[in-house]
């Protein structure tokens, strides 16, 4: 129900002559006040600022997620007193302290889905004690109130006067994933990453709940598959927690989409259904075979048995529960890294082979008795893109309608992209070379000869399969329409950066995803480029590393790009010249 | 003074029984029950327990620091519970509860320096109430404490029983370098660190204090070097903060080693005297510039001005200041990276250069006016190789007499070893090949373009100058001795990991650190070998796994190595197939 409150007052007639091409948009000023990703339009000519009220209030109409995000920043902007590494040069032209921050929305009734609207406009003028934030959505409201928050600082405060942005993503789906399986994170990591993806503007957690190493998720229906799956009693979800998350997700404008990998990646399903699942639990590369005829990806062996009818009953039980627990209309189907060795392994299978069946028709039965059931679901369904382009095993189009799919890219860079998209299906960009945040710490793999070669000896990139180590800037400046043209552009609904979990857990998920999730979280929401069509990745170092401490005084703990001289003496810690 | 307490109690005639050749050691046998570092012999032939009383004590004599670390490992014994990941298959063969550790010390008045003997014994006998534990020093003591501790575990409290350990270090240096002016870190996570050094039987905590970036050191008669030159008021270390850190040493046997770095890298003391310190505040590498024309390694110039009599004056200040506040009779004196261009850009050098001074000899001047005074100091200086391997600026060695000079590697792996030794110099081995901790996570610096190149473009090593990441594995099987004869193997005095903090700060300190530098610590303690010789990396994954668990239990955010599932399934995640 939209609710015109403070609609009226709104300076539109401003913000339209404001926007209009003859303003040059301001870049580099200020940059300690600045927000995180850069809007669109931001539009602050002579940088000045007011007070902020100690009894500063946010007015809006109710709903049930952004009043309470509403509350949250409220407290946020009152008690951050968010101190700028390099003191603003910022003209303190009013003395008229800012009160009121009037929230208008056009449609309060638009649920938080694919492709809602997250535009909005905020205005501080430079005169009286009321800004305005106008948003079509509660949810562009929250991205809203997040840049408000960013240009509140000091003690006392001070906000950006003068001040006006007009704000839209570039790209619909923004979104990080996390393998919960490999190893647990608890409720408390989870909500902190979803807290910090709010700040950044992310609008998808893509939770990979379940792999072959453990199976964390409990459901009402099959509660052994946690029961015996899990890694014990205290790294479990249950579906307590399942909703705590999704509603701290609302409250923040991030939707939680859930992945139960399968058909592959499903060993632990085994410690309660072992008769469903192929090849579990055997070493994963036999002595002496070659890596085509390994079990598995790595080590963690066991893949569902299409051609057991009860592989089906316990798929539908589990997918019940989920649309039931996750209120998301995406689903993640998995479908990654199906190994032909450990289907070859299960003695059902071999029969079906000896019948002249394949294991691409294999992975048919498998879809067709899936698919369409997630479907009737509701759901649109994501999968990895192996189903379609894996080498091996991958099932014909036909099977997969491009209106209820989308496919997520891993591998091969924008090659893969433009594979998917020139199919007619939509993708989600997470190209391991780019965007997959554990490369470069090696590789986990016991009884590793490859790290005791003689010193002098060649250490490439390290010995993880995706290394090196992908920098911030190796994130920022990928593009993730590359090659493609306008109309395949189209189908590209956004990214999402990826953190596997093989050396991986509480220890190290802050410092593992920030700030390098905030360079693709600029680089989807108002790109990479500045006005020029310059990638502006020297200018937004600055930036990314004032951002990076304010995340860190708001209890994340994303590691550190630069000496904290560099950010105190600007432009110093460049390189003006090629290496 | 020696006092022989329970000394005839201990029972020297079954070690010696059990330590002779004819007894196997006993290596992969119940490793969710191990000691790490591996200690030298470990015997425990029928993994064995009792029960620990809940009114355990630690009998010993008064000294200043073993009696606090007593008092340390009887709580945390008492309190850890620690829960192997793997439940040891061990028999609880007795009911008797073990009431006593029994400690003696030979000599307890012997201080904490260099070469101070670490061995210990310890036994815990099948009968009876009492283990023991001799040493000849306090600190070999305190590794003893350490080992029980870990072989303790349960709820209700187990130890090992019916084991025999005899241990000693290979190598009397096993140091961690910190640097703490690029980025600050607090006295808690320094404190912190010195903890987790001791829980890994690690001696040397080399504090690499000031920098280019910042001085956050409080020095009394130079007050102004902080004052001016730290990052602010919080990010000080007062004389105080220093006695609590080297106390804190103390008492888990780990000497600090303080460095502050000159002539080169001393940017930050032009905040409080410009007059001495060539090249200050300059843009790092100025735009066409031939690498070769650069003036520091990297941003933040800055190098002291040999020719100026103050620099003394003010040198002379710290080290005195320094003598009085670390006990440690090693001083490192820095001495790397001297930057022709930063000298060659001070009139009073240029000058001296005109006049056919050449740069190795202001660094011999620098040298003579500074090594005498700091010997004086009864201190033994440690330098970076760079003071005599140096490419372009170096001393005669005779300035640097081997008696009272030791030389830290980091350039070239082994090669700089050789030449050191071969020299009849002591080495330090922090091969930035193997040993530097921040390599593998691209480059700091800003407005960097390597990062922007088109997809499917090589990403090499990442673009840090020391990448790729060392893992844990690279560490281990660093030999630091390779290709020495055994005369100049007994030069090496031991090795230290290195952490550069342009990356790096509180956020990432321990997972940065551990469980890689466990790695270190093994390998420098009781080697990388087992008894056929062969590297033991295998056999360390499991053990190491195990280790990095308890160390998060204790409160060091460590890094995971491996899926969780790996420790559970010990050998599934092996890889026994080169890759």
């Amino acid at each position: 129900m939209a609710t015109p409150t403070s609609c009226l007052s709104f300076p539109l007639l401003i913000l339209s002559l404001l926007f209009s091409s003859t303003f040059d948009q301001i870049s580099a000023v200020g940059f300690p006040i600045n927000v995180w990703p850069k809007p669109t339009t931001f539009f602050w000519s002579h940088p000045q600022a007011k007070p902020l009220s100690p009894i500063f209030t946010i007015a809006t109409p109710y709903h049930q997620y952004l009043t309470p995000a509403i509350e949250r920043y409220r407290r946020q902007v009152l008690n951050e007193h968010h101190k700028p590494l390099v003191s603003p040069s910022v003209n303190l032209t009013s003395t008229t302290p800012l009160q009121t921050l009037t929230v208008s929305v056009t449609d309060l009734t638009t649920p938080l889905t694919h492709g809602v609207n997250e535009s909005y406009a905020l205005s501080i003028p430079a005169v009286g004690s009321t800004a305005y934030l106008k948003a079509e959505t509660a949810w562009g409201a929250m991205r809203g109130l997040e840049s408000f928050s960013q240009l509140v600082w000091g003690d006392p405060l001070r906000v950006a006067s003068e001040l006006y942005i007009y704000d839209s993503p570039l790209f619909e789906h923004r979104g990080v994933m996390l393998d919960t399986s490999r190893n647990f994170y608890g409720v408390s990591d989870l909500l902190r990453l979803i807290n910090a993806m709010g700040m950044n503007k992310l609008n998808v957690f893509h939770w990979h709940i379940t792999d072959s190493h453990s199976f964390p998720l409990v459901l009402p229906s099959e509660p052994d598959l946690a029961g015996k799956g899990s890694y014990g009693e205290e790294m479990k979800y249950s579906p307590e927690d399942v909703q705590r998350v999704v509603e701290f997700g609302l409250e923040r404008g991030v939707r939680v989409l859930p992945e139960v990998d399968m058909p592959a990646h499903t060993g632990s399903w085994a410690e309660a259904y072992p008769e469903i699942v192929a090849c579990a639990n055997m070493f994963w590369w036999p002595a002496g075979s070659a890596w085509a005829d390994r079990l598995a990806s790595e080590p963690g062996t066991g893949q569902l048995n299409p051609l057991n009818a009860k592989t089906y009953e316990i798929i539908k039980n589990i997918l019940r529960d989920i649309t039931t627990m996750f209120p998301e209309p995406f689903y993640h189907g998995g479908a990654d890294e199906i190994i032909p060795g450990c289907w070859k392994a299960n003695p059902s299978i071999q029969a079906f082979m000896d019948d002249n069946g394949t294991l691409s028709q294999l992975l048919e039965i498998f879809v067709n008795s899936t698919f369409p059931y997630i479907v009737s679901l509701n759901r649109t369904v994501v999968y990895w893109e192996d189903v379609l382009l894996d080498a091996e095993i991958k099932v014909n189009p036909s099977f997969l309608p491009p209106e209820n799919t989308i496919l997520q890219t891993w591998n091969n860079g924008p090659n893969n992209t433009k594979k998917i998209v020139s199919s007619g299906y939509r993708a989600i960009v997470s190209s391991s070379d780019f965007y997959y945040l554990d490369c470069g710490h090696g590789d986990f793999l016991g009884n590793d000869s490859q790290y005791n070669q003689p010193p002098g000896s060649d250490q490439g990139n390290g010995g993880s399969w995706c290394g090196p180590f992908k920098t911030w800037q190796t994130i920022y400046n990928y593009d993730i329409t590359y090659g493609l043209s306008e109309e395949e552009a189209k189908l590209v609904l956004g990214g999402e950066v990826a953190l596997w979990s093989e050396q991986a857990d509480s220890t190290v998920l802050d410092p593992r995803i920030w700030p390098r999730t905030s360079a693709m979280a600029e680089a989807l929401w108002s790109g990479n480029r500045d006005e020029t069509g310059m990638k502006r990745y020297a200018e937004a170092t600055d930036r990314l590393n004032e951002w990076r401490y304010r995340m860190v005084t708001r209890g994340i703990a994303a590691e550190p790009i630069q000496p904290l001289w560099c950010i105190r003496n600007p432009g110093m810690c460049n390189t003006v010249n090629p290496f």
